[in-house]
Protein backbone atom coordinates (compact mmCIF):
# COMPACT_ATOMS: atom_id res chain seq x y z
CA UNK A 1 0.00 0.00 0.00
CA UNK A 2 1.05 3.61 -1.18
CA UNK A 3 0.19 6.32 1.53
CA UNK A 4 -0.27 9.51 -0.61
CA UNK A 5 -0.59 12.87 0.76
CA UNK A 6 -2.69 15.24 -1.87
CA UNK A 7 -1.39 19.00 -1.80
CA UNK A 8 -3.85 20.95 -3.74
CA UNK A 9 -7.79 20.91 -4.35
CA UNK A 10 -7.69 22.14 -8.13
CA UNK A 11 -8.98 20.65 -10.99
CA UNK A 12 -6.21 18.11 -11.02
CA UNK A 13 -5.95 17.43 -7.86
CA UNK A 14 -10.20 16.17 -7.98
CA UNK A 15 -9.44 14.08 -10.42
CA UNK A 16 -6.55 12.29 -9.06
CA UNK A 17 -8.23 12.22 -5.56
CA UNK A 18 -11.23 10.25 -7.62
CA UNK A 19 -9.00 8.31 -9.37
CA UNK A 20 -6.57 7.29 -6.30
CA UNK A 21 -10.33 6.89 -4.29
CA UNK A 22 -11.05 3.42 -6.74
CA UNK A 23 -7.73 2.03 -6.13
CA UNK A 24 -6.75 -0.73 -3.89
CA UNK A 25 -2.83 0.39 -3.74
CA UNK A 26 -2.60 3.99 -3.29
CA UNK A 27 -4.70 5.10 0.01
CA UNK A 28 -5.01 9.19 0.19
CA UNK A 29 -4.14 9.59 3.57
CA UNK A 30 -4.61 13.53 3.82
CA UNK A 31 -5.96 16.66 1.31
CA UNK A 32 -4.10 19.65 1.65
CA UNK A 33 -4.96 23.16 0.93
CA UNK A 34 -4.38 26.58 2.31
CA UNK A 35 -7.97 27.69 2.25
CA UNK A 36 -10.33 25.44 4.46
CA UNK A 37 -13.06 26.35 1.94
CA UNK A 38 -11.70 23.99 -0.96
CA UNK A 39 -11.27 20.92 1.24
CA UNK A 40 -15.13 20.87 1.98
CA UNK A 41 -15.67 18.48 -0.54
CA UNK A 42 -12.58 16.11 0.35
CA UNK A 43 -13.15 16.31 4.49
CA UNK A 44 -15.79 14.02 4.05
CA UNK A 45 -13.82 10.40 2.99
CA UNK A 46 -10.11 11.90 3.94
CA UNK A 47 -7.95 13.87 6.69
CA UNK A 48 -7.46 17.13 5.76
CA UNK A 49 -5.06 20.21 6.90
CA UNK A 50 -4.65 23.98 5.53
CA UNK A 51 -0.87 23.49 7.64
CA UNK A 52 2.06 22.31 5.67
CA UNK A 53 3.93 21.72 9.35
CA UNK A 54 1.20 19.59 10.19
CA UNK A 55 1.47 17.27 6.76
CA UNK A 56 0.97 12.92 7.89
CA UNK A 57 3.45 10.84 7.13
CA UNK A 58 3.01 9.35 3.58
CA UNK A 59 5.44 7.56 1.34
CA UNK A 60 4.56 10.01 -1.20
CA UNK A 61 3.63 14.22 -1.43
CA UNK A 62 1.86 15.01 -4.25
CA UNK A 63 1.82 18.42 -5.35
CA UNK A 64 -1.06 19.00 -7.74
CA UNK A 65 -0.51 23.07 -7.58
CA UNK A 66 -0.55 26.23 -9.88
CA UNK A 67 3.17 26.35 -11.20
CA UNK A 68 3.78 28.94 -9.52
CA UNK A 69 3.30 27.36 -6.16
CA UNK A 70 5.36 24.36 -6.50
CA UNK A 71 8.42 25.65 -5.65
CA UNK A 72 7.48 27.52 -2.64
CA UNK A 73 5.36 24.38 -1.16
CA UNK A 74 8.75 21.90 -1.84
CA UNK A 75 10.90 24.73 0.45
CA UNK A 76 8.66 23.64 3.03
CA UNK A 77 9.26 20.11 2.49
CA UNK A 78 12.86 20.63 2.40
CA UNK A 79 13.54 17.73 5.22
CA UNK A 80 11.11 15.37 4.04
CA UNK A 81 12.48 11.81 3.57
CA UNK A 82 9.40 10.35 1.69
CA UNK A 83 9.41 11.28 -2.66
CA UNK A 84 7.76 14.34 -3.42
CA UNK A 85 6.76 14.78 -6.63
CA UNK A 86 4.43 17.68 -8.86
CA UNK A 87 1.21 17.02 -11.33
CA UNK A 88 2.75 20.39 -14.01
CA UNK A 89 3.77 19.79 -17.50
CA UNK A 90 6.00 23.25 -17.81
CA UNK A 91 7.74 22.73 -14.34
CA UNK A 92 11.44 21.31 -14.18
CA UNK A 93 11.81 18.57 -11.56
CA UNK A 94 14.55 20.26 -10.49
CA UNK A 95 12.73 22.55 -9.07
CA UNK A 96 12.27 20.48 -6.46
CA UNK A 97 16.25 20.11 -6.24
CA UNK A 98 15.75 20.99 -1.99
CA UNK A 99 13.59 17.49 -1.83
CA UNK A 100 16.22 14.62 -1.97
CA UNK A 101 13.69 12.46 -3.34
CA UNK A 102 12.29 13.78 -5.95
CA UNK A 103 9.75 12.84 -8.82
CA UNK A 104 7.62 14.55 -11.40
CA UNK A 105 3.58 12.58 -12.08
CA UNK A 106 1.75 14.65 -14.75
CA UNK A 107 -1.06 13.43 -16.37
CA UNK A 108 -1.52 14.09 -20.03
CA UNK A 109 -5.20 15.21 -19.96
CA UNK A 110 -7.86 18.70 -19.78
CA UNK A 111 -9.38 17.69 -16.91
CA UNK A 112 -13.08 20.13 -15.86
CA UNK A 113 -14.62 19.55 -12.71
CA UNK A 114 -17.36 19.14 -13.73
CA UNK A 115 -16.65 16.29 -16.63
CA UNK A 116 -16.26 12.87 -15.71
CA UNK A 117 -12.87 11.16 -17.38
CA UNK A 118 -12.19 7.60 -18.63
CA UNK A 119 -9.15 7.45 -16.15
CA UNK A 120 -8.30 4.54 -18.42
CA UNK A 121 -7.52 6.85 -21.14
CA UNK A 122 -4.70 9.26 -19.19
CA UNK A 123 -1.07 8.77 -20.06
CA UNK A 124 1.17 9.91 -17.24
CA UNK A 125 4.59 11.46 -17.77
CA UNK A 126 6.66 10.24 -15.34
CA UNK A 127 10.51 11.11 -14.02
CA UNK A 128 12.42 10.66 -10.42
CA UNK A 129 15.95 11.03 -9.41
CA UNK A 130 15.76 7.72 -8.70
CA UNK A 131 15.20 4.28 -10.96
CA UNK A 132 13.47 3.35 -6.83
CA UNK A 133 11.16 6.33 -7.41
CA UNK A 134 10.55 6.21 -10.91
CA UNK A 135 9.17 2.67 -9.78
CA UNK A 136 6.87 4.13 -7.44
CA UNK A 137 5.32 6.64 -9.51
CA UNK A 138 5.26 3.35 -12.19
CA UNK A 139 2.77 1.67 -9.77
CA UNK A 140 0.94 4.85 -8.88
CA UNK A 141 0.00 5.86 -12.76
CA UNK A 142 -0.94 1.94 -13.50
CA UNK A 143 -3.21 2.15 -10.52
CA UNK A 144 -4.96 4.71 -12.51
CA UNK A 145 -4.52 4.21 -16.45
CA UNK A 146 -1.97 1.41 -17.13
CA UNK A 147 -0.64 3.89 -19.57
CA UNK A 148 3.07 5.17 -18.15
CA UNK A 149 5.53 7.17 -19.91
CA UNK A 150 9.21 7.86 -18.84
CA UNK A 151 9.35 11.74 -20.03
CA UNK A 152 12.70 13.61 -19.06
CA UNK A 153 11.87 17.40 -17.84
CA UNK A 154 13.29 18.35 -21.28
CA UNK A 155 10.09 16.35 -23.47
CA UNK A 156 7.52 17.43 -20.88
CA UNK A 157 8.18 20.93 -21.63
CA UNK A 158 7.80 19.96 -25.60
CA UNK A 159 4.43 17.57 -24.57
CA UNK A 160 2.83 21.03 -22.54
CA UNK A 161 4.18 22.82 -25.55
CA UNK A 162 2.18 20.57 -28.23
CA UNK A 163 -0.69 20.11 -25.83
CA UNK A 164 -1.42 23.83 -26.21
CA UNK A 165 -1.75 23.23 -29.99
CA UNK A 166 -3.95 20.45 -30.07
CA UNK A 167 -5.83 20.99 -27.19
CA UNK A 168 -6.10 25.07 -25.98
CA UNK A 169 -5.44 26.66 -29.67
CA UNK A 170 -7.70 23.63 -31.39
CA UNK A 171 -10.95 24.40 -28.23
CA UNK A 172 -10.69 27.72 -29.47
CA UNK A 173 -11.30 27.36 -33.45
CA UNK A 174 -14.08 25.55 -32.09
CA UNK A 175 -15.33 28.33 -30.10
CA UNK A 176 -14.80 30.24 -33.86
CA UNK A 177 -17.15 27.56 -35.54
CA UNK A 178 -19.82 27.71 -32.74
CA UNK A 179 -20.09 31.72 -33.51
CA UNK A 180 -20.17 31.76 -36.91
CA UNK A 181 -22.93 28.97 -36.60
CA UNK A 182 -24.93 31.30 -33.90
CA UNK A 183 -24.34 34.05 -36.07
CA UNK A 184 -26.06 32.06 -38.58
CA UNK A 185 -28.64 30.47 -36.73
CA UNK A 186 -27.56 27.70 -37.10
CA UNK A 187 -27.11 24.81 -34.14
CA UNK A 188 -23.67 24.03 -33.37
CA UNK A 189 -24.68 20.32 -33.19
CA UNK A 190 -24.37 20.35 -36.58
CA UNK A 191 -20.70 21.03 -36.50
CA UNK A 192 -20.26 17.90 -33.41
CA UNK A 193 -19.94 14.83 -35.49
CA UNK A 194 -17.36 16.54 -37.78
CA UNK A 195 -15.34 17.70 -34.79
CA UNK A 196 -15.84 13.80 -33.42
CA UNK A 197 -14.74 12.56 -36.65
CA UNK A 198 -11.80 14.52 -37.14
CA UNK A 199 -9.87 13.74 -33.35
CA UNK A 200 -10.92 10.20 -34.28
CA UNK A 201 -9.46 10.38 -37.76
CA UNK A 202 -5.79 10.79 -36.05
CA UNK A 203 -5.91 8.06 -34.24
CA UNK A 204 -4.36 5.80 -36.40
CA UNK A 205 -3.00 7.69 -38.92
CA UNK A 206 -0.83 10.65 -38.98
CA UNK A 207 -2.44 14.07 -38.89
CA UNK A 208 -0.09 15.37 -41.69
CA UNK A 209 -1.14 12.26 -44.00
CA UNK A 210 -5.33 13.38 -43.75
CA UNK A 211 -5.20 17.00 -44.47
CA UNK A 212 -7.63 17.84 -46.24
CA UNK A 213 -9.77 21.67 -47.11
CA UNK A 214 -9.21 23.97 -49.59
CA UNK A 215 -5.63 25.24 -48.35
CA UNK A 216 -3.86 21.80 -49.42
CA UNK A 217 -5.96 21.62 -52.50
CA UNK A 218 -4.72 25.13 -53.15
CA UNK A 219 -8.40 26.06 -54.03
CA UNK A 220 -8.07 29.62 -54.42
CA UNK A 221 -11.68 30.41 -55.01
CA UNK A 222 -12.88 29.12 -52.04
CA UNK A 223 -10.34 30.99 -49.87
CA UNK A 224 -11.49 34.01 -51.71
CA UNK A 225 -14.88 33.09 -50.66
CA UNK A 226 -14.43 32.48 -47.40
CA UNK A 227 -11.87 35.22 -46.47
CA UNK A 228 -14.87 37.39 -47.82
CA UNK A 229 -17.29 35.94 -45.52
CA UNK A 230 -15.12 36.71 -42.49
CA UNK A 231 -15.99 40.24 -40.96
CA UNK A 232 -14.25 39.03 -37.83
CA UNK A 233 -10.33 40.53 -38.19
CA UNK A 234 -8.92 38.32 -35.55
CA UNK A 235 -10.73 35.67 -37.63
CA UNK A 236 -9.66 36.43 -41.13
CA UNK A 237 -6.13 36.64 -39.44
CA UNK A 238 -6.45 33.13 -38.53
CA UNK A 239 -7.86 32.43 -41.95
CA UNK A 240 -5.24 33.62 -43.75
CA UNK A 241 -2.49 32.19 -41.46
CA UNK A 242 -3.27 28.65 -41.16
CA UNK A 243 -4.11 28.73 -44.79
CA UNK A 244 -0.89 29.79 -45.40
CA UNK A 245 1.02 27.29 -42.77
CA UNK A 246 -0.97 24.04 -44.17
CA UNK A 247 0.38 24.98 -47.48
CA UNK A 248 4.03 25.87 -46.25
CA UNK A 249 3.97 22.82 -44.40
CA UNK A 250 2.97 20.44 -47.10
CA UNK A 251 5.45 22.16 -49.82
CA UNK A 252 2.82 23.64 -51.45
CA UNK A 253 3.25 26.97 -51.13
CA UNK A 254 2.62 29.08 -54.16
CA UNK B 1 -38.33 3.34 -53.68
CA UNK B 2 -36.03 6.22 -54.60
CA UNK B 3 -33.93 5.53 -58.46
CA UNK B 4 -31.00 7.36 -57.97
CA UNK B 5 -28.60 8.12 -60.55
CA UNK B 6 -24.97 8.62 -58.95
CA UNK B 7 -22.49 11.55 -60.70
CA UNK B 8 -18.69 11.12 -59.24
CA UNK B 9 -16.71 8.58 -57.55
CA UNK B 10 -14.60 10.73 -55.10
CA UNK B 11 -14.49 10.22 -51.39
CA UNK B 12 -18.39 11.71 -51.11
CA UNK B 13 -19.64 9.46 -53.71
CA UNK B 14 -17.72 6.33 -52.12
CA UNK B 15 -19.76 6.70 -48.96
CA UNK B 16 -22.54 7.62 -50.35
CA UNK B 17 -22.69 4.59 -52.59
CA UNK B 18 -22.13 2.41 -49.21
CA UNK B 19 -24.86 4.20 -47.14
CA UNK B 20 -27.05 3.93 -49.72
CA UNK B 21 -26.10 0.34 -50.66
CA UNK B 22 -27.88 -0.91 -47.40
CA UNK B 23 -30.58 1.18 -47.91
CA UNK B 24 -33.91 -0.22 -48.52
CA UNK B 25 -35.91 2.52 -49.58
CA UNK B 26 -32.93 3.79 -52.12
CA UNK B 27 -31.41 2.04 -55.20
CA UNK B 28 -28.75 3.32 -57.09
CA UNK B 29 -29.63 2.49 -60.67
CA UNK B 30 -26.32 3.69 -62.18
CA UNK B 31 -22.92 5.30 -61.37
CA UNK B 32 -21.16 7.89 -63.65
CA UNK B 33 -17.85 9.19 -64.10
CA UNK B 34 -15.72 10.81 -67.41
CA UNK B 35 -13.24 8.26 -66.57
CA UNK B 36 -13.44 4.38 -67.19
CA UNK B 37 -11.25 3.79 -64.45
CA UNK B 38 -13.01 4.69 -61.54
CA UNK B 39 -15.70 3.38 -61.96
CA UNK B 40 -14.34 0.03 -61.50
CA UNK B 41 -14.75 -1.15 -58.05
CA UNK B 42 -18.81 0.25 -58.28
CA UNK B 43 -19.36 -1.82 -61.47
CA UNK B 44 -19.16 -5.10 -59.25
CA UNK B 45 -22.42 -4.29 -58.18
CA UNK B 46 -24.92 -2.03 -60.34
CA UNK B 47 -24.57 -0.16 -63.76
CA UNK B 48 -21.60 2.39 -64.94
CA UNK B 49 -20.96 4.37 -67.80
CA UNK B 50 -18.89 7.11 -68.76
CA UNK B 51 -21.53 9.13 -70.90
CA UNK B 52 -23.70 11.26 -69.83
CA UNK B 53 -26.03 10.49 -72.78
CA UNK B 54 -26.69 7.81 -71.71
CA UNK B 55 -27.92 8.00 -67.96
CA UNK B 56 -30.44 5.84 -66.78
CA UNK B 57 -34.00 7.00 -65.94
CA UNK B 58 -34.06 7.88 -62.31
CA UNK B 59 -35.85 9.95 -59.61
CA UNK B 60 -33.15 11.77 -58.54
CA UNK B 61 -29.67 12.48 -60.34
CA UNK B 62 -26.92 12.97 -57.51
CA UNK B 63 -23.61 15.52 -58.19
CA UNK B 64 -21.26 14.05 -55.97
CA UNK B 65 -18.74 15.91 -57.64
CA UNK B 66 -15.98 18.56 -57.07
CA UNK B 67 -17.48 22.22 -56.84
CA UNK B 68 -16.08 23.45 -60.41
CA UNK B 69 -17.79 20.49 -62.38
CA UNK B 70 -21.23 20.70 -60.61
CA UNK B 71 -22.51 23.88 -63.44
CA UNK B 72 -20.68 22.21 -65.92
CA UNK B 73 -22.25 18.78 -65.30
CA UNK B 74 -25.78 20.33 -64.78
CA UNK B 75 -25.86 22.07 -67.84
CA UNK B 76 -25.86 18.81 -69.52
CA UNK B 77 -28.57 17.55 -67.54
CA UNK B 78 -31.04 20.77 -68.80
CA UNK B 79 -33.45 18.82 -70.13
CA UNK B 80 -34.04 16.50 -67.15
CA UNK B 81 -37.67 16.74 -64.95
CA UNK B 82 -35.97 14.53 -62.51
CA UNK B 83 -34.67 16.09 -59.05
CA UNK B 84 -31.15 17.47 -59.72
CA UNK B 85 -29.24 17.34 -56.47
CA UNK B 86 -25.03 18.31 -55.50
CA UNK B 87 -23.28 17.27 -52.47
CA UNK B 88 -21.19 20.55 -52.18
CA UNK B 89 -21.08 22.56 -49.16
CA UNK B 90 -19.72 25.38 -51.27
CA UNK B 91 -21.94 25.49 -54.23
CA UNK B 92 -25.20 27.67 -54.38
CA UNK B 93 -28.30 25.49 -55.21
CA UNK B 94 -28.78 28.03 -58.07
CA UNK B 95 -25.64 27.16 -60.07
CA UNK B 96 -28.24 24.32 -61.05
CA UNK B 97 -30.82 26.63 -62.11
CA UNK B 98 -31.17 25.32 -65.69
CA UNK B 99 -32.99 22.06 -64.19
CA UNK B 100 -36.41 22.90 -63.22
CA UNK B 101 -35.99 20.95 -59.88
CA UNK B 102 -32.97 21.44 -58.15
CA UNK B 103 -31.76 20.71 -54.64
CA UNK B 104 -28.75 20.54 -52.27
CA UNK B 105 -27.74 16.79 -50.56
CA UNK B 106 -24.77 18.04 -48.19
CA UNK B 107 -23.51 15.63 -45.78
CA UNK B 108 -21.42 17.36 -43.49
CA UNK B 109 -18.54 15.22 -42.72
CA UNK B 110 -14.65 14.46 -43.19
CA UNK B 111 -14.48 11.37 -45.63
CA UNK B 112 -11.31 9.24 -46.42
CA UNK B 113 -12.14 6.14 -48.80
CA UNK B 114 -9.99 4.04 -46.30
CA UNK B 115 -11.62 5.00 -43.51
CA UNK B 116 -14.78 3.18 -42.30
CA UNK B 117 -17.30 6.00 -40.94
CA UNK B 118 -20.39 5.40 -38.75
CA UNK B 119 -23.08 7.10 -41.02
CA UNK B 120 -25.53 7.05 -38.59
CA UNK B 121 -23.62 10.22 -37.31
CA UNK B 122 -23.51 12.09 -41.05
CA UNK B 123 -25.67 15.58 -40.71
CA UNK B 124 -27.50 15.94 -43.80
CA UNK B 125 -27.97 20.08 -44.70
CA UNK B 126 -30.80 19.54 -47.35
CA UNK B 127 -32.09 22.30 -49.34
CA UNK B 128 -34.79 22.14 -52.92
CA UNK B 129 -36.63 24.37 -54.54
CA UNK B 130 -40.05 23.12 -53.74
CA UNK B 131 -41.25 21.57 -50.37
CA UNK B 132 -41.79 17.92 -52.69
CA UNK B 133 -38.32 17.89 -53.46
CA UNK B 134 -36.92 18.75 -49.61
CA UNK B 135 -39.09 15.77 -48.53
CA UNK B 136 -37.87 13.84 -51.01
CA UNK B 137 -33.98 14.76 -49.89
CA UNK B 138 -35.13 13.88 -46.36
CA UNK B 139 -36.24 10.73 -47.13
CA UNK B 140 -32.95 10.26 -48.84
CA UNK B 141 -30.84 11.43 -45.59
CA UNK B 142 -33.15 9.50 -43.36
CA UNK B 143 -32.40 6.36 -44.95
CA UNK B 144 -28.71 6.78 -44.07
CA UNK B 145 -28.27 9.11 -41.21
CA UNK B 146 -31.48 10.60 -38.84
CA UNK B 147 -30.13 13.69 -38.77
CA UNK B 148 -31.24 16.07 -41.88
CA UNK B 149 -31.36 19.64 -41.46
CA UNK B 150 -33.48 22.25 -43.89
CA UNK B 151 -30.41 24.70 -44.26
CA UNK B 152 -30.46 28.01 -47.25
CA UNK B 153 -27.40 28.31 -49.49
CA UNK B 154 -26.40 31.16 -47.43
CA UNK B 155 -26.37 29.07 -44.21
CA UNK B 156 -24.58 26.32 -46.05
CA UNK B 157 -21.85 28.98 -47.11
CA UNK B 158 -21.22 29.55 -43.61
CA UNK B 159 -21.58 25.62 -42.11
CA UNK B 160 -18.34 24.95 -44.86
CA UNK B 161 -16.78 28.33 -43.53
CA UNK B 162 -16.96 26.56 -39.94
CA UNK B 163 -15.89 23.68 -40.63
CA UNK B 164 -13.03 24.90 -42.24
CA UNK B 165 -11.92 26.09 -38.36
CA UNK B 166 -12.90 23.16 -36.97
CA UNK B 167 -12.03 20.31 -39.26
CA UNK B 168 -9.16 21.57 -41.75
CA UNK B 169 -7.53 24.00 -38.86
CA UNK B 170 -7.70 21.86 -36.34
CA UNK B 171 -6.18 18.65 -38.47
CA UNK B 172 -3.27 20.89 -39.30
CA UNK B 173 -3.30 22.28 -35.17
CA UNK B 174 -2.73 18.29 -34.71
CA UNK B 175 0.07 18.00 -37.36
CA UNK B 176 1.85 20.62 -35.58
CA UNK B 177 1.46 18.80 -32.73
CA UNK B 178 2.97 15.16 -33.83
CA UNK B 179 6.12 17.52 -35.49
CA UNK B 180 7.08 18.77 -32.06
CA UNK B 181 6.91 15.18 -30.45
CA UNK B 182 8.09 13.63 -33.32
CA UNK B 183 11.31 16.06 -33.08
CA UNK B 184 11.74 15.44 -29.42
CA UNK B 185 11.69 11.21 -29.83
CA UNK B 186 8.09 11.60 -28.00
CA UNK B 187 5.14 8.94 -29.36
CA UNK B 188 2.54 10.97 -30.92
CA UNK B 189 -0.11 8.32 -29.00
CA UNK B 190 0.69 10.15 -25.67
CA UNK B 191 -1.54 13.61 -26.73
CA UNK B 192 -3.97 11.39 -28.47
CA UNK B 193 -5.93 10.77 -25.48
CA UNK B 194 -6.00 14.68 -25.25
CA UNK B 195 -7.02 15.14 -28.67
CA UNK B 196 -10.18 13.23 -27.96
CA UNK B 197 -11.17 14.60 -24.94
CA UNK B 198 -10.77 17.61 -26.26
CA UNK B 199 -13.32 16.95 -28.57
CA UNK B 200 -15.23 15.19 -26.74
CA UNK B 201 -15.99 17.68 -24.18
CA UNK B 202 -17.55 20.42 -26.49
CA UNK B 203 -20.24 17.43 -27.68
CA UNK B 204 -22.67 19.03 -24.54
CA UNK B 205 -20.94 22.07 -23.42
CA UNK B 206 -19.72 25.04 -25.34
CA UNK B 207 -16.38 25.27 -26.26
CA UNK B 208 -16.15 29.25 -25.30
CA UNK B 209 -17.11 28.01 -21.00
CA UNK B 210 -14.25 25.09 -21.45
CA UNK B 211 -11.15 27.38 -22.82
CA UNK B 212 -8.33 26.45 -20.85
CA UNK B 213 -3.93 27.10 -21.21
CA UNK B 214 -1.89 29.90 -20.67
CA UNK B 215 -3.70 32.55 -22.98
CA UNK B 216 -7.09 32.72 -21.21
CA UNK B 217 -4.71 32.24 -17.74
CA UNK B 218 -2.48 35.33 -19.10
CA UNK B 219 -0.04 33.17 -18.13
CA UNK B 220 2.62 35.45 -19.43
CA UNK B 221 5.85 32.89 -17.93
CA UNK B 222 4.30 30.03 -19.63
CA UNK B 223 3.13 31.74 -22.86
CA UNK B 224 7.16 33.10 -23.14
CA UNK B 225 8.41 29.92 -22.23
CA UNK B 226 6.49 28.35 -25.06
CA UNK B 227 7.48 30.63 -27.69
CA UNK B 228 11.01 30.47 -27.16
CA UNK B 229 10.89 26.71 -27.47
CA UNK B 230 9.29 27.51 -30.88
CA UNK B 231 12.07 27.48 -33.60
CA UNK B 232 9.61 27.63 -36.45
CA UNK B 233 8.89 30.58 -37.71
CA UNK B 234 5.55 29.65 -38.76
CA UNK B 235 4.47 27.89 -35.35
CA UNK B 236 5.96 30.71 -33.49
CA UNK B 237 3.34 33.20 -35.92
CA UNK B 238 0.10 30.41 -34.93
CA UNK B 239 1.26 30.46 -31.24
CA UNK B 240 1.39 34.44 -31.37
CA UNK B 241 -1.79 34.98 -33.08
CA UNK B 242 -4.26 31.99 -31.27
CA UNK B 243 -2.86 32.99 -27.73
CA UNK B 244 -4.24 36.84 -28.69
CA UNK B 245 -7.24 35.33 -30.36
CA UNK B 246 -8.59 33.72 -27.05
CA UNK B 247 -7.58 36.61 -25.34
CA UNK B 248 -9.55 39.14 -27.18
CA UNK B 249 -12.55 36.58 -27.70
CA UNK B 250 -12.70 36.41 -23.75
CA UNK B 251 -12.25 39.99 -23.21
CA UNK B 252 -8.62 39.32 -21.88
CA UNK B 253 -6.73 41.21 -23.49
CA UNK B 254 -4.20 43.16 -22.15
Amino acid sequence: MIDLVLLGTGNVATHLFKAFSASKEVNVVQVYNHSEESLKTFKETTAVTTSLGELAPADVYLLALKDDAIPEVAEKLENCTALVAHTSGAVEMDMLQKCSRRGVFYPLQTFSKEKTLDYSEIPFCLEANSSEDLELLKKMAIEISGKAYEISSAQRKKIHLSAVFVCNFVNHLYAVGEKICRENEIPFEILQPLIKETAAKIQNVSPAEVQTGPAIRNDRTTITAHLEQLNDPENKKIYELLTHAIQKFHGKEL
